[in-house]
């Protein structure tokens, strides 16, 4: 089971309401299905040419290993050569930062995942959980 | 210059109602800025997985010889050896077949490129040029 | 929804039962989930070592453009050019041959794909066949 | 010489088997045959989209350096900027974390590996090792 396209929209568009509400710098906001493919893709003017490849990456990172992207980070920390092997087998899928989560509906069957790049790890974060919370679905960040 | 992310948007939701005016497959659809980086991108619900980088690769194959979609296809029917090499060149980031098209301003201007894959390529032309004209922009095919 | 691994199992167990029956040559069987991403794969003594990625890309490409292998191998035929944009687009993920299959349950929802190579391309897609009907599932060949 | 699809089989259902009676997370476990090429893959219900590249790099990694998954890791946690090179010297085709072994038959010859993802390091090598083990064979972890 996948989030819908609309579902989707929603999400990003709300996450992008938040960034502009709390002022950040220009983002890219990536919502993908459960299987890693795109659902919605959206980047802000001015955001830098390498954004959308890592908010793929946190995205797609917290689908890989099955785990959000706040905990993803804490166990980079823990294992750095575990991590820089990960970024090797994974092609450059994977980001070991926060700004990631996964995308849960209200029964915790997973439905896909969302990253978010351009400003702080723990702002990218904030505005990813908003996104997804605005839509009544649930973000674990791990 | 680039077109903003609320155009984009903007020629991305039209190009989609038109789709869904016409009953085609589902489709993604991908536009891009001057500089080959994606600005939205949002695939329907049932669209195939390898959907997005095709719309991707019309998108951005119009950028990489600065012609539009149409010409591109004609072009590689005239000389499949030849497309057979930008394939390659390009790593993979080129497609010779109808669907997508350059994004010009009134005066002319390169502001983008848009690329529409999930129906046939007559069709997913034809989601392309409504799209960016209901935003007041020129779909260049070529 | 995916197929689960119970039944992903079955489907390759009974086809290569079925690949037995007919005496054919050995051949790989692999099954992915509708993201693409393996379940099961299973290759038979002697079975040539590009036979896995063969297989995998013969299911991929089913998933990858939404129809059945024998209507990707029409299709293909029809537009070789196409194809070989497809081939380097996919990085090389897409097989346009007979042998794969779409994997559908009884209301018609996708749930994967399923792949076959190393013998004639009907003969894969015969063992194909046979593996997803064993499971009661639906095999869409296109 | 390899191990057979029959001891292949009978060596991974007995690796979920040891998992599910262990109450582990969803596991992905690979065997290979010498030459580095599948013959077994499974996917459990839930497990990550990244856990099959993960479970083939621990399984080729120990291919690839003659030696099981536990001295790979000490290896990788003594000369850490090595293990970062044989990442990008096998392009992402090696893991440095326990849950891989060389498989052995009872003369010691080498007939395959086996690679195990999706639970801390020390559970996905006791998997490992018991799917190896019940198949009558050696697991070499080194």
């Amino acid at each position: 089971m996948a989030l819908s396209l609309a579902q989707a929209s929603d999400v990003v568009d709300a996450a992008l309401l938040k960034a502009r509400e709390l002022g950040l710098r220009p983002l890219v906001i990536t919502v993908l299905d459960p299987g890693g493919h795109p659902v919605v893709i959206k980047r802000e003017d001015g955001a830098g040419i390498l954004r959308p490849q890592i908010s793929h990456a946190k995205a797609w990172g917290c689908l890989g290993t099955g785990s959000g992207g706040a905990a993803g980070a804490r166990h980079a920390t823990r294992d750095p050569a575990f991590f820089a092997a990960l970024a090797a087998i994974s092609e450059g899928r994977i980001a070991s930062s926060r700004g990631g989560a996964l995308i849960r509906d209200k029964e915790g069957n997973l439905i896909g995942s969302i990253g978010v790049s351009g400003d702080r790890p723990e702002n990218d974060e904030a505005v990813a959980v908003a996104g997804v919370e605005s839509a009544d679905l649930v973000a674990d960040v791990g």
